[in-house]
């Protein structure tokens, strides 16, 4: 089974094409340039690497979000569209799972962390288990100080990952103080290659589905969104 | 301090450039071109997506080994060329401990094991303390029966990264038991940004050096040194 697997719901751009077990090539950006740009050019450059063309992909897919919602539309149009395209099935993964599954065999709970704008993050906690994750609570929207309240309760070492970490570092360490770990840059960020295992163990589990069935998960509304329903709501109690 | 780290120890070709603590971009190649074609073409595609020129470089980093004396040989020639030419300093990682810094924060005994033909293989036991890794047993040629007596008397979950899983995991798994544990196959192949995370941490402590000084840690010789030994001693003692 030949899995092509992309992230881009943070500045972080990065493929990878696995072929059963193995990972066969990936490719990591964190750089300036938007995904508009370097997505379409980096799936044709990792393809070439592998001497693959797209029609021997048997699955396409895509991390799901939270994230930049431009990023995720991006990741998420271009997933669709080559497997529309080739008829093939995709798969979703949530972002914060592909994060947590770039620390495997993490000793404590690991706790990816994408910033929400506002002191807010999305957030869940995970265990490895065995030879996975375990979820030990489910992703949701949390005021940082939320986050390090329920964390602080459970007084179990965390292993922080994911973009929020370089902006909340400084809080969670003063706050958390021994029980906060951050994990190094290369770890921390979104990997495609994480992404494409969690896709495989979703496919094998039948949970792969119909390019068109694929949505984003955003989470919550965007600012845009936000604005029109409170313009909406004034209309409709002036 | 800009980093451009690569690794050719075994089949897979990796480059990673990392700013200061950041990893800006890497890529990853597990496929069947040979090291002499695809090298120089991934450090040019990598210096182009980080629109950088090669000047701007101030370390260059190379996994030292052990592994392929070929791979190796050609990753160290071109990291010192490159150097050279630059008049830059240079950093070399030994490759176990590479391989042991994919799995940061790991549960257990981090255990890499390196092909080393005739059931041997290159080995090391590191542990995961506070941020950084700790040498449990230093690098060595081992039997993999020696290394299985070893880790069954030390009674500690061992997590097992390197190539030599996939040609022992039935062995170790039957001898080892529930103490074995396999990692998946993007952390298992050698990565280039965890040559440039721990050539920074080298750096940092003055253990860069001139491209001259940089040698590669074969740790036993060829087998044409090998046959070359055999044929002298015969001449010594007819």
């Amino acid at each position: 089974m030949k899995i092509l697997a992309l992230d881009t719901s943070s500045i972080v751009a990065t493929v990878a094409v696995m072929e059963d077990e193995k990972l066969i090539a990936e490719i990591i950006l964190n750089y300036k340039k938007t995904h508009s740009e370097k997505l379409m050019p980096m799936i044709e450059e990792i393809l070439n690497h592998c001497e693959m063309e797209p029609k021997e992909i048997d699955i396409f897919a895509a991390s799901l979000g939270p994230g930049s919602f431009t990023g995720l539309r991006i990741g998420m149009t271009t997933v669709k569209a080559m497997a529309q395209a080739l008829n093939k099935p995709v798969v979703g993964v949530p972002t914060l799972e592909g994060l947590a599954y770039n620390v495997p065999y993490a000793d404590g709970l690991i706790c990816p962390i994408i910033d929400a704008q506002r002191d807010m993050v999305y957030t869940a906690l995970y265990s490895w288990d065995g030879d996975g994750l375990q979820e030990v609570m489910e992703q949701q929207v949390l005021s940082v100080d939320e986050l390090i309240n329920y964390l602080r309760d459970k007084n179990e070492k965390v292993i922080f990952v994911g973009d929020a970490v370089e902006k909340f570092r400084g809080k969670l360490n003063e706050t958390l103080s021994t029980q906060a770990n951050f994990s190094p840059s290369m770890v921390s960020m979104p990997r495609a290659a994480s992404i494409a295992q969690l896709a495989r163990i979703k496919a094998l589990k039948d949970e792969s589905m119909e390019a068109s069935e694929l949505v984003p998960l955003y989470m919550r509304k965007s600012q845009a969104e936000h604005q029109y329903d409170e313009r909406m709501k004034g209309r409709e109690m002036p």
